[in-house]
């Protein structure tokens, strides 16, 4: 239990002033479910201007994606954003999949750029996970962060999840036999507005973007966007302004297309609803723990009393509120 | 619409005199998710004085479970059991991986013997199927079946989740090089209470016992449970005896072990659960189409409004039913 803790109103005074610590405590604190959650993200909303840009970084562990986040950082850096990277993939060096002084001296590098970041414990439910990541951006929103970078380790349900939260996703991807089709089956391929061809000076990249190219053509893709296709070698920094200006390109057409505000409205509806559902949850486990503990399940068992109209009196109650 | 549907009563009669189109019309009532479900499961529960001891069948395509399925129920009626079959997987031959023909000839062996047959949808989520299939079981349990048979399909999280049905738990494989390994990968090596090795004309059946015996050694097992293995040839019925012999020693040891209880008991608190939720969540979306319209979205989007008063409020109004 920090000052911070107790007092809200310093907490929000240093995260505003910038100090990595309180982002850092803010994160935490809007991570946990609860209704504290709640609270602090009320605040948090009273002190925010203007929405962060979302960038979603998806595919499989190994493709590169830590790397092309820190090659990004200082391109975005450069053309005047402020970038909060947060690392939601457990395979990322930034949060586990690299030695700590790798980690420690990584960290120092981005936030050398004026960047902040930070992993986000991978545990609980995809609910938990996405409440959590949109959570954790409202803290860089509200600390003057103008980009959020999120990485998500492409694989499971996570990747798909990324495109409830973010409003550019990227998918990433080595040229390596049966990565598109791998892609295709997780059927992620259809949810990136932009790709990229990592490792690109490894043999067979060239013609990776033309099957992808292919791949994309054959899928029913979005109306009016051609998803580009950026080669890059993140290890050595190359394609990465190309990759900058596909990426930021992605956001003219939203805004101008209009589709930013249906999207962000939708994924604004799956926020509220998410919340709103961990609240109620919460209270429905509560409510059966009190209705249906240990003695009467036994008489159920034994048939002794009817669960039925405990039940619907429980969901009449639930109906009172809507 | 029929008199059934107007009439709860004149079904539930039909019902108890074993008209199998009256148990297939409540089946379909009670998977339908709603109210109505909750007021029809409240009579059959009336009507119901003896739970069905439920068997699970699963494993992978492809390894016979439909086969057993036939061969156990002849056997399971020769002991003097009703019983009842739900088949979960949509790759059963009783659901659709057999021309319409067939089906229909495989229904009707199963009838002849007493027998009740009946394929659920597996469409919609994981807990939509599991409240299908518990209240397709009380059907049963309605019509007077003692045992219901559910046969799943053994991949993905359908598998695991019969688990929280089931009282006795097969996992059929069949003789075949990695079999074991996919299981232990699937995690479903440890959930089987009995194991089939099927097929067991085939080379390698008699390796594969041994290597299975080794594989739950391996592993923390059941405290008090040993699981057998019986290899069965199910195309032709060799070994089923000695197969519904381990199912109802298993039976035997639940109930003498008092497992059974403890057991019922938490699957009963799942169901539960599952049913308060389906209702609460229904609501939930109500009061959320209710509070955060299209209109207020945009006002959030904007940062006109502040969603978090919005949200406390909800968590507080659900809390009042706890």
């Amino acid at each position: 239990m920090t000052e911070w803790d107790k007092n809200d109103e310093t907490l929000i005074r240093a995260l505003r002033q910038g100090n990595p610590r309180a982002i850092a405590r803010a994160i935490t604190r809007v991570e946990n479910p609860g209704i504290e959650r709640l609270r602090l993200l009320q605040r948090l909303f009273e002190e925010t201007s203007v929405s962060a840009y979302r960038i979603g970084i998806t595919g499989a562990p190994g493709a590169g994606k830590s790397s092309l986040v820190q090659q990004l950082i200082p391109c975005l850096a450069a053309r005047g954003f402020k970038v909060g990277v947060l690392a939601v993939d457990p395979t990322s060096p930034f949060s586990g999949g690299a030695i700590l002084g790798d980690r420690i001296r990584m960290q120092e590098q981005i936030e050398e750029t004026g960047a902040y970041m930070r992993s986000l414990a991978s545990r609980g439910s995809v609910g938990g996970l996405s409440r959590g990541v949109n959570a954790a951006i409202h803290v860089l929103e509200a600390a003057g962060f103008d980009i959020a970078l999120i990485e998500t380790v492409g694989s499971g349900q996570l990747q798909v999840d990324v495109r409830f939260v973010a409003d550019t996703v990227l998918l990433t991807l080595v040229p390596e036999a049966g990565d598109i089709v791998q892609a295709m089956k997780a059927g992620i391929i259809e949810i990136a507005d932009v790709y990229v061809v990592n490792k690109a000076d490894r043999e067979g990249a060239q013609r990776m973007r033309t099957d992808l190219r292919l791949a994309l053509e054959l899928g029913a893709h979005k109306p009016d966007w051609n998803p580009p296709i950026a080669l890059t070698e993140a290890a050595n920094g190359k394609g990465i302004e190309e990759l900058t200006d596909f990426i930021l390109e992605h956001r003219a057409y939203l805004d101008n297309s209009g589709a930013w505000e249906t999207q962000r409205l939708q994924h604004l509806r799956w926020e509220m609803e998410s919340l709103a559902q961990e609240g109620i949850e919460a209270r429905a486990k509560q409510a059966i723990d009190h209705l249906f503990e240990q003695e009467t399940l036994l008489k159920i068992a034994r048939r002794e009393e009817n669960p039925y109209p405990h039940l619907q009196k429980l969901w009449e109650q639930a109906g009172a509120n809507g």
